[in-house]
């Protein structure tokens, strides 16, 4: 069959810094679809475009064909208003857990279409896996009737939408490729706008621990994805989030359902429960729903009853007892002072090493893994005390654990002050 | 079995404007050619190498690691020393068949390992076989034995030399990547300095007919494979010449063959025999004869013998009457004036399309196709008389062949004077 472009004149033109034709764009996501264009072609394409960028025609372009080039779901039927929200990973970062059923139970359906774990920051279905009977896979008819019913679903994102972006996520994560905001963006908002939520809070976090290490390179990629949102017609803001240092006490599957459970029931760690309460309340408003306070839902356990029917429906048992790990360690204070530091990159793949995480797409997790930090940035501590408890199955691993924690603590002399690193650090709408 | 480096963070490094490793350079050209690192990774590496450079170290490795990946001839046991000639390659530029002869009638032995062609620019292999029983394959034995007999060997690389480069050139042609300056040369370099040859001149075409368009960018890469072979202990000087207009009167493989001829018998297009006789002078100059004067051996026969007997010892018939194709066309002046312009690129892509090339590697040429000019820039022409002829076996091609010389001929009112375009633009040693 013949071609209507050539992916020899596509990748050239990115290369010299030119802008793609739309229909360039169409053909090129198509046609890399259907093998037409080769790997070696597209990885070559994704290179000029990181090194080269794209405009805002363009990046809206490429993420349509990403989203043409498979299914689309439509919550239209439904007799609430729907709400996402997505975050750019970072470690100890379970707020999808309690933010769900919250909004659930203010009145907003979230349809959340998640994904596992690979490398240092942990996945959404791994950490629900965790409890018992609970399964990720959900047919599109069981996710939209658990909507109506129970308002929120945490599911497997099935393999109808955007194939496209499924082969070249694969592609850019073996050449190099993935740091390129135009891909990351369009990878991005390409699932959610299939997904079909008409709102959606965009957690971009900044820091060690997470993707974007610069405030000027995360707004840039809340900034295009916010853009490529609202021109898809979905009510789109961003919160940029501080990832330098974990977030909450807990970082590993169960010990985040447990942190979850905590704050659910009205407690739980100070910054875990401001980030849930600040998204849902971002959810609300972009849902039409401005008028409800999230806090209250949390504090008289409408959010908690919402969560254990969200279990519950998915065949889990929110009753059960959440896996421990075989073996502990404790990592002790060096030092009298003041924490100033804890590094979440560290932190996180300290966990990863411990079994919290995997190192291939094939690999299992140890539920029980991880690690639960006794101290948070601003403590003071004393030498010999315990900083953190390291878990996992697998004793051999506490060695390469601790090698990625060397230098990830850092205390000054009493007196001292941990930097102000405020947890919200900015907004784009 | 494990491998030493990571081919992502070698894409990385280069991608962020980086310099690879010596070590990293070994590995990823070794693992590449053994299959390690895959068509995809190498093709985004070119790119990044493309966009980001590469430092005279770095290419110099590059290029050993790609001799290292075959088997590298040895001229040693001669009795005369050796001299190569690389063109970059030009429309009508038929210079190694005269050339080749010319500087062995001088007593330097010329090595000449050639290719076919590909798009516009015609091969040597390809020409020469358009003469009755010449065969291109020959073995490393045969081909030594004709240079200590003969003095002169054209024949086709065997697979051998720079399997990495072969691999790594086929790849560049489908993913936008050939015209980077260090692939470029380091492609070219590495199989002529695994050829073994002591001495090599190189002619780096520029203007429109050529793979550089401007002078900048030639003597960038003529200085870069300079320094490559100097740096590698062959002796390297690379000429400047232009193509902004064919070269001699014939564009095609049979018709280059007759104007070859020509020169060797003491005649030929002024243009031709300038180059010739340059390019010998600079090969006999680097093999340490510069004291000898190839014209003599051009006007006095030695030149013909031994082009007789180059084509004899690799079956050919030199007297064998040659190819000519079934159907001709004339291109017809517009306007009386002067020529002023008769661009190379259009001459050389209406010939391929005539058939003197190919457009896939596995097609067949026609020896008799191209091109006869009638006059070349300077020339003072009258309306209706013939500027070209067009030859070709299948007469449905010469509408195609017109539509590439649309605007390729200028001519400017009588009295006008051509642009002043040397053909020896500069020297680079």
């Amino acid at each position: 069959m013949s071609e209507r472009f050539d992916a020899v004149d596509i990748i050239r033109t990115k290369r010299d810094g030119g802008r793609l034709l739309p229909e360039e764009i169409d053909w090129v996501v198509d046609a890399y679809t259907r093998g037409v264009v080769a790997d070696e072609q597209m990885s070559a394409l994704a290179m000029a475009i990181l090194l080269k960028g794209m405009e805002r025609e363009e990046i809206a372009r490429w993420t349509a064909a990403m989203i043409a080039s498979g299914e689309r779901l439509d919550f239209s039927s439904l007799s609430r208003p729907t709400a996402d929200k997505h975050s750019t990973g970072g470690v100890g970062d379970k707020i999808t857990l309690p933010l769900a059923p919250l909004v659930a139970a203010c009145g907003v359906a979230v349809p959340q279409l998640s994904g596992r774990g690979l490398g240092h920051t942990g996945g959404t279905l791994d950490k629900l896996e965790s409890i018992a009977g609970w399964r990720a896979a959900l047919s599109n008819e069981q996710m939209i009737a658990q909507l109506e019913d129970v308002g929120a679903v945490i599911c497997a994102a099935g393999s109808g939408l955007a194939p496209a972006d499924r082969k070249l996520y694969a592609l850019r994560d073996v050449t190099g490729t993935v740091e390129a905001i135009p891909l990351i963006a369009s990878s991005i908002m390409s699932k959610k706008i299939a997904e079909g939520t008409g709102s959606l809070v965009l957690d971009v976090k900044v820091g060690s621990g997470a993707f974007m290490k610069d405030v000027a390179q995360a707004r840039e990629l809340a900034r295009t994805m916010v853009d490529l949102g609202t021109d898809a017609g979905v009510r789109t803001v961003a919160l940029l989030t501080d990832m330098s240092t974990p977030l909450g006490l807990t970082v590993g599957n169960a010990l985040e359902v447990r942190e979850s459970v905590e704050v659910l029931a009205g407690g739980g760690p100070a910054d875990v429960v401001e980030l849930t309460v600040a998204l849902a309340r971002e959810m609300l408003a972009a849902a039409g729903r401005g008028d409800v306070d999230p806090a209250d839902a949390l504090a008289d356990g409408r959010a908690m009853d919402a969560w254990r029917r969200m279990i519950a429906a998915q065949g889990g048992d929110p009753d059960a007892p959440l896996p421990t790990a075989r073996e502990s360690e404790q990592v002790l204070a060096p030092a009298d002072g003041v924490l100033v530091g804890l590094d979440a990159l560290a932190v996180g793949v300290a966990a990863w090493r411990l079994g919290a995480g995997r190192a291939r797409k094939e690999d299992a997790v140890q539920f029980g893994a991880g690690i639960e930090l006794h101290a948070k940035p601003g403590a003071l501590v004393r030498a010999g005390e315990p900083l953190m408890t390291l878990f996992t199955d697998t004793p051999e691993r506490f060695e390469r654990a601790r090698a990625a924690l060397e230098g990830a603590v850092t205390i000054a002399p009493e007196g001292s002050r941990a930097p102000e690193r405020p947890l919200l650090i900015d907004r784009v709408a």
